[in-house]
């Protein structure tokens, strides 16, 4: 079995403040910022230094940690929905919020930061416990040898483990299945040239880039066993809400009659959404369209939409795998069950 | 009537060279540079300066002329040859360089120059016309208000007219048609950003840009009238073979009920082609992909595909608009009769 390089930290409590590598930077440079205020957390959220709904799960409940330095209530009240803010479509962040308030319900004053501290770590734990399990879970859905397309990151950059997504991929990999990864880039932030292509290669897992428009043609003229992706929040019906372009991409996976797999732990479930229609879309900065490595792409004046994610049916998904188990055919009935 | 800006030449025959808008400087830089000999428009094509199928024919055929300055047929046969090694893919280069030699069959050296002086400008004169016979024959298509989808550029940039899909979108607008023009930006080579945005800003038409992996998101959130793209090459059963990426917009326009139109020339038919299967599909230098405006993208090392097209079969595509008239459905009896 192939060694794994240094695991990739992509936060890292250290006792007083939140350790942050600026997965802005990546590639071309592995450098670490320090949040040391609730507020340091949530701007490193909103402006995606620190990115992946899993990630953003846990730094924020170390956010609330940071908070609760100042033993008062109410600002970690305040603080708790500052964070809530800070990105409105993946749900971890307020499951997260959700479970650090639930731990300090009874918990008086001065005991406050030792209370979320505890908690804080738990939750990090289980997400990496939850990283392990679905890729156990995942890797087992892989025939060998397997050409997969993944999308945007959902690995070790994007929760506190080996990732979601690419969690299963790592799995599959050391079990010998994995011939290909092709990598899209997922555009406009590029996370999967700039992030997915970096994780893979320190883990020596053949990798090719493409670019997004390139999947059909790929899928048309190439043998391709699985589509494999992350999620930042799911209905309660089963449908997927990720990157903007995962859609697309399962529109063409069920035409070519590829298997199409989102990964992602319960903390992504959100039982308060019917459905897909349900889910707020982020809209972002046009800026981030208009714009690559700050350069402009298209002429002054110009005008842009960003929309950051968008909604899979759940009928376009062959299976959603969860630290508790594979959920297929993906509907409101088997969520349920898996979940009880 | 909106009064349409100065035509954009993208190439300009000037007597004894040929005059090209560097379309690598668009949309920052209007710059132009001298095609002195013939091997100048070969590369001038290979590189992409100068793009576009229906425009890489014209081109081809003045390359001819500048080749002819030598009153030798060996070396036009010569030069044809290199000509048609440029890039594999559009069809249009094959047809411009056959229609070149055909006219000067009979012709002895010494003439040469002078016939295939008149034979290229005559080629460029029977795309400029069919550039607008193609808007007038496509606009009617379209419903009042349209919001419509489009890829890669098939503009003035890409014939010596106003442009194919563009040049459709150009007469509806100025029939009081297009509401919305949505340009997605064709990565890698961003020919949508940079050069389709440019040329509609150009002529004031409300024009949004879109990264390539958000059509899908549009087509489900918003009403979309059209997906109107141009060809590099048709099969003889209708198959479409266009820039990378057209396929899967075909794919998702026909999951969302939206009419998808390819527009052009007859001159784009390959009637050699049995089907799309047998088009050579283009595949470049994977840092095309891995670089953009000179800036690496993924870490070093990555691997990357760069296919530069991809193949639409007719059953996907409700219409295609030549400009002999509009052929749908698209099938082998439907194009070899409006041929005729």
């Amino acid at each position: 079995m192939p060694k794994i390089k240094s695991r990739i930290r992509a936060i890292e409590w250290k006792g007083d403040h939140l350790r942050v590598l600026d997965q802005k930077k990546l590639p071309h440079q592995q450098s670490y910022f320090d949040c040391r205020a609730c507020q340091d957390v949530a701007r490193a959220i909103s402006d995606m230094s620190l990115r992946g709904a899993p990630l953003i799960g846990c730094a924020a409940a170390y956010g609330l940690v940071l908070s609760a330095q100042s033993e008062s209530k109410k600002i970690l009240l305040k603080d708790a929905s500052l964070l809530k803010k800070s990105r409105p479509t993946a749900v971890n962040l307020a499951h997260a919020v959700g479970a650090m308030l639930a731990a300090v319900q009874d918990v008086p004053e001065g005991g406050l930061f030792k209370t979320l501290e505890e908690a804080a770590i738990d939750y990090y734990e289980k997400d990496l416990e939850s990283n392990r399990m679905m890729a156990a879970f995942g890797a087992r859905l892989l025939p060998r040898p397997s050409k997969v397309i993944t999308y945007c990151n959902a690995g070790a950059l994007a929760t506190s483990g080996i990732g979601t997504a690419l969690g299963v991929i790592a799995r599959a990999h050391r079990e010998g299945k994995i011939k290909e990864v092709y990598a899209c880039e997922t555009r406009p932030y590029l996370q999967g040239s700039r992030l997915t292509l970096w994780e893979l290669q320190r883990q020596n897992i053949p990798a090719t880039l493409i670019t997004d428009n390139m999947a059909a043609h790929l899928m048309k003229t190439e043998p391709i066993q699985a589509v494999i992706v992350g999620s930042d929040r799911i209905a309660s019906n089963g449908d997927v809400c990720n990157k903007i372009g995962t859609y697309g991409l399962a529109v063409l996976a069920h035409r070519h009659k590829i298997p199409f797999y989102a990964v992602a732990p319960t903390s992504t479930i959100d039982f308060n959404c019917p459905d897909g229609n349900s889910i707020p879309i982020e809209e972002r900065d046009a800026n981030e369209v208009l714009f690559i490595s700050g350069k402009n792409i298209a002429p002054k004046g110009a005008r842009a939409r960003h929309f950051a994610f968008d909604v899979t049916p759940a009928n376009l998904i062959t299976a959603l795998v969860t630290e508790k188990g594979v959920i297929s055919p993906l509907n409101r009935k088997n969520m349920r069950r898996i979940l009880q």
